[in-house]
């Protein structure tokens, strides 16, 4: 096997200390012979504002760039609070996405089982819970020019966001969630506000042209207000969600904390195939934070971060069932009733960073 | 009294059926002499555009600018799906919202105790709450220009939306916001993306500002992705929310739906004061919409409708003793156990629309 690369990330706050737990799956595997990854590491958000005054300096975009995957931990910190805003730590998440063109977001809602009691809503609505949310992420008002804000004198301001969309950019998220609703429960539901916004109108004209492709997948429109209410009231009603950057971004949040797993909750984002070798810029993330309460103390959940790493092994390596062991070993720990404090409960036992990493990693 | 002038605008579905509830109200409020309400009708969304391809006429805009308050039911329908885009239902509704300046949205997400089980969060969650979203209802990205789609031929087509807020827009609508906190529980959270919007910078910039002349209340910023998580998570910790228009479109729907009580919820529209006469244009609606597929039935909930009248009542007219007894009459009927279909429970009477409505009145 040829050695591939993988940028470790860590960033801020819980962010390094997850991380750790990663880079020993990674020598296991490496040791097992299972995969032969090469690590290297870098500096993002307020780590890299530090060390460089950058959110992320050129030397680690290019190392993204070259990477066969990057992982990414968290970033962010009361301490960046007042840096200056092009500077911020999230601008090493917006940076990296962008050039690394990981416009597919793969957001996955699932409810562990040992978990569902956890869940704020009922467990019946959330027991089994499974829906992927497919959100585009390199385009929208995250990114779409002008962006600014004017000073128009006596006081006052005026500040513009630009929402952008492309045909060819909804095209292709939309084919990335019907092609994987075929791996899953065949049901896409593509969420905008068309009733008042024209990229809307935009997103919903080319996502029922996609939709003819695949005849074979249940597709209906939802008017993102009433996304967020169904994603409330019923939320096995879905299976995959394809929707834009900002809409995904809150969409996925709400589905994420309906599972009552969200300290467990991966996240990729992939790019197009390249022609030539078919391979796909991939970035890997857990869907929380970085948590800056509970940083420094090793009692932060790894769970999220190991299973971003399984997605990696599951997208960018094809390795399909060293990451169905990745994600047993998890499910495995939770029926054995280790909990970290995120996700304590009555009669379980409460394990720090270190002692969850461990014994998912007994259990490969 | 001065005769008081009401606009109804019944719309489209179960509009017309709960608005002659609201009617009959406002002929018991006049024959008691508690009001001298003189009332006149308008078409909006589909009922417009059947009678005069338009999703409301000059005539009943100029109405609605004339009136003291305009009371709206709701609009759309499958039939109208395909009608111009500028014609569509909504736009009546984006029109007059405009045209009549209210500019501050309050949303209430109560939970009415009698339906507590009707959510789907856990009972302990919900029971009691009472959250007030304030919606910047007149700028952002509903209105913003650009706002259109280019043809780039190839088959390629751009879209802009175009969101843009100035400093004055923030302001005033973060005071209603800290007014409100202070009749309620002297709290305001914030909610924007400053981590990714220049409009959210500004949002923030200026809404921060005008904490500092409400030192009794206590503020905090959250970003709008959290907000969808915690509104989920533990709902109660908010009291008073104030957001941009399209934030506060999904935040607010999603609020409505944690209550179970979503076809109990009404909403104001509020414009600036008047410098001369004080007065304030103000617009009434429920929360929930048009229901194309209970519509002609006679089983709708007209709460909401009714709710809004007494809201319209309370910041209109200023009688807030008589918003009170109604409030307090539509407590009192589900308290006895009457339903309406959509919050049907066991050992609990269903009835239609009429009934409903006409047990309300007996109350008063
Ligand atoms: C940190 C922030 C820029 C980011 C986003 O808004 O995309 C985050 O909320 C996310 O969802 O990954
Ligand atoms: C019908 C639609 C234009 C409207 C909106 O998006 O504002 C509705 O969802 C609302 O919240 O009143």
């Amino acid at each position: 096997m040829a050695s591939q690369t993988l940028l470790l990330l860590p960033g801020d706050g819980i962010g390094t200390e997850i991380m750790v737990e990663v880079e020993k799956l990674i020598d296991w595997t490496n040791a097992e012979g299972l995969t032969d990854f090469s690590t290297d590491h870098g500096l993002v958000g307020g780590a890299a504002y530090d060390a460089h005054q950058v959110a992320v300096s050129e030397d680690d975009v290019e190392k993204a760039r070259a990477a066969d995957a990057v992982i990414f931990g968290a970033v962010g910190g009361p301490k960046w609070d007042n840096v200056p805003y092009e500077h911020r730590p999230e601008a090493a998440l917006l940076r990296l996405r962008k050039e690394l063109g990981v416009f597919a977001n793969l957001r996955p809602a699932i409810c562990y089982p040992a978990l569902a009691e956890a869940s704020s809503l009922k467990r019946e609505l959330v027991e089994g819970l499974d829906i992927l949310i497919v959100r585009e992420l390199t385009g929208g008002v995250y990114f779409g020019e002008p962006k600014e804000i004017t000073d128009l004198g006596d006081g006052q301001k005026r500040a513009i966001d630009t929402q952008v969309y492309e045909t060819y950019e909804i095209d292709r998220i939309a084919r990335v969630a019907f092609d994987l609703a075929r791996t899953r429960s065949n049901k896409v539901h593509s969420a905008d506000k068309k009733n008042v916004m024209k990229s809307g109108v935009l997103w919903d004209e080319v996502v029922r042209g996609v939709a003819k492709d695949y005849p074979d997948v249940a597709f209906e429109h939802i008017l993102a207000d009433n996304a967020a209410m169904q994603l409330v009231r019923n939320p096995k009603q879905f299976d995959v969600m394809v929707t834009d950057n900002l809409f995904g971004d809150i969409l996925s949040d709400a589905a994420a904390m309906l599972t009552g797993s969200l300290g467990m909750l991966p996240s990729a984002s992939l790019g197009a195939p390249d022609p030539a070798t078919g391979k796909r810029k991939a970035f890997y993330e857990p869907v929380h934070g970085s948590a800056p309460d509970i940083a420094g103390k090793g009692i932060a959940n790894p769970i999220a971060m190991i299973a971003s790493f399984a997605m990696a092994l599951r997208y960018s390596f094809n390795m399909i069932e060293l990451a169905d062991r990745v994600d047993a070993a998890i499910a495995d720990v939770l029926a054995d009733g280790l909990r970290t404090g995120d996700i304590a409960q009555d009669n379980r036992k409460t394990v720090g960073t270190e002692e969850m990493g461990a014994a998912i990693l007994a259990k490969l």
